[in-house]
């Protein structure tokens, strides 16, 4: 197996910014935890650089899939060319799937909507949030954060193989939909009281502004969290973690 | 007003460190949002370093106060010497609060235990949560992360003035309280079928570990947020938020 090559260790730089993974429609799946859940995953593997102790734990099969190129490299290289400060096992260059449609949401389906969510930690832990509930799919308003920036595809924890997300213009996606639809705010019916309906849109807002104004357009049900007086706030993740539980109950 | 001495300079870059921090007694405040709950809080100001379109949103009051000083710098020598990557308003320097006992938990209040979370992230979001919940008092491992680390201030979103954090043996802390210790777990009963509280422990353990084996030891209910088959997992600050809503429903 040869060393990381230059052309790689560029590649692998370059996919850092979001410019040029949409142009090589390629992304980095960093340390052993993300990785471990991409080679269980159906994304398409294209390059693979671990650490030769790292190399021994990948599994045969993986090894043996044609159209995967596998690399040495020693820590401080794999620290040198990805994002992460400290990494002791591997980086792997992962082909984005093709775009898919907006999906349907089914009538007994309780989806995430994210109106620009702009924190790559959010979105990565709302995600990972999302997949403990069992949600599957995530609507996201085009100025959400990018899905596979490597600090989000980091913070889920290997959720981002099981859950989807796509980016849409919020407002028509939401007005077609036919069921509920709860939007989290600092004033609406408290989560405690509401009948759990387990379907449904559950809109989460930016981290400063809130939900944007064309919500009020739409029917909707705003729903908001029991505690804090004025200046004490929930970040959106921990917000979005207890109206989900509390929506599943 | 002067310009930012370099003596000032030294002493805010030092004080992202915590040996320096310790030595001096001293911790940073930084960014408008944390620095407008600090001015409403008991904490001493020691200096203020402002930017001059900051400065004059400073109240009358606290430019009056006797033993701070201020001090002009523009955004690139703030974003120079604090730990913000954008930084258009003001560091101050605050002086630790004399440390404190232990504190006493009371027979009705709900207070939290924090069992070696490493991350300051995680820290700051749960004292944050902590304050939205009401929660007044925090038990810390030494082990946890350093409740004056820039990141765990920047993260709290100004709770750090309103919750408090001791560090202490958690083994001896709780085996002398006398209520109910519940302990965040993987199995454990069912956070929806537990008769809520209002009062006692909530343990929360380290990101990758959970709980240390010496809670074993100790007369506890384990608690679990339901969901997750098994390669899932939630963010430590979002289940502390989950449970933290149950318990205080």
């Amino acid at each position: 197996m040869e060393k990381l090559p230059k052309s790689t260790a560029k590649l692998i730089k370059s996919l850092q910014i979001k410019k040029y993974r949409a142009s090589e429609q390629s992304f980095l799946v960093q340390g052993a935890k993300s990785f471990n859940e991409l080679i269980r995953s159906n994304f398409q593997i294209q390059r693979v650089v671990a650490t030769p102790s790292f190399y021994e734990t990948i599994p045969n099969d993986l090894l043996q899939t044609k159209g995967i190129s596998f690399y040495y490299a020693n820590e401080r290289e794999l620290e040198a060319v990805g994002s992460f400060k400290s990494n002791e096992s591997v980086i792997a260059v992962v082909q984005m799937p093709n775009a898919t449609q907006n999906p349907e949401i089914g009538p007994n389906e309780l989806a995430i909507v994210l109106d620009d969510i702009r924190d790559p930690g959010n979105l990565g832990t709302i995600i990972r949030t999302a997949d403990w509930f069992g949600i599957k799919n995530i609507i996201a308003s085009p100025t959400t954060a990018d899905f596979y920036n490597p600090k989000v595809i980091n913070s889920t924890m290997g959720s981002f193989t099981r859950v989807n997300v796509f980016y849409t213009e919020l407002y028509e996606f939401c007005a077609k939909y036919k069921g509920s639809i709860f939007v989290s705010d600092m004033i609406g019916t408290n989560i405690r009281n509401l009948a759990t309906p387990k379907s449904g849109l559950l809109v989460m807002g930016n981290e400063s502004q809130g939900v944007a104004p064309f919500w009020e357009k739409l029917k909707v049900e705003k729903v908001s969290i029991p505690g804090g007086t004025g200046t004490e706030s929930l970040n959106v993740a921990v917000a979005c973690g207890i109206l989900l539980e509390r929506l599943t109950a």
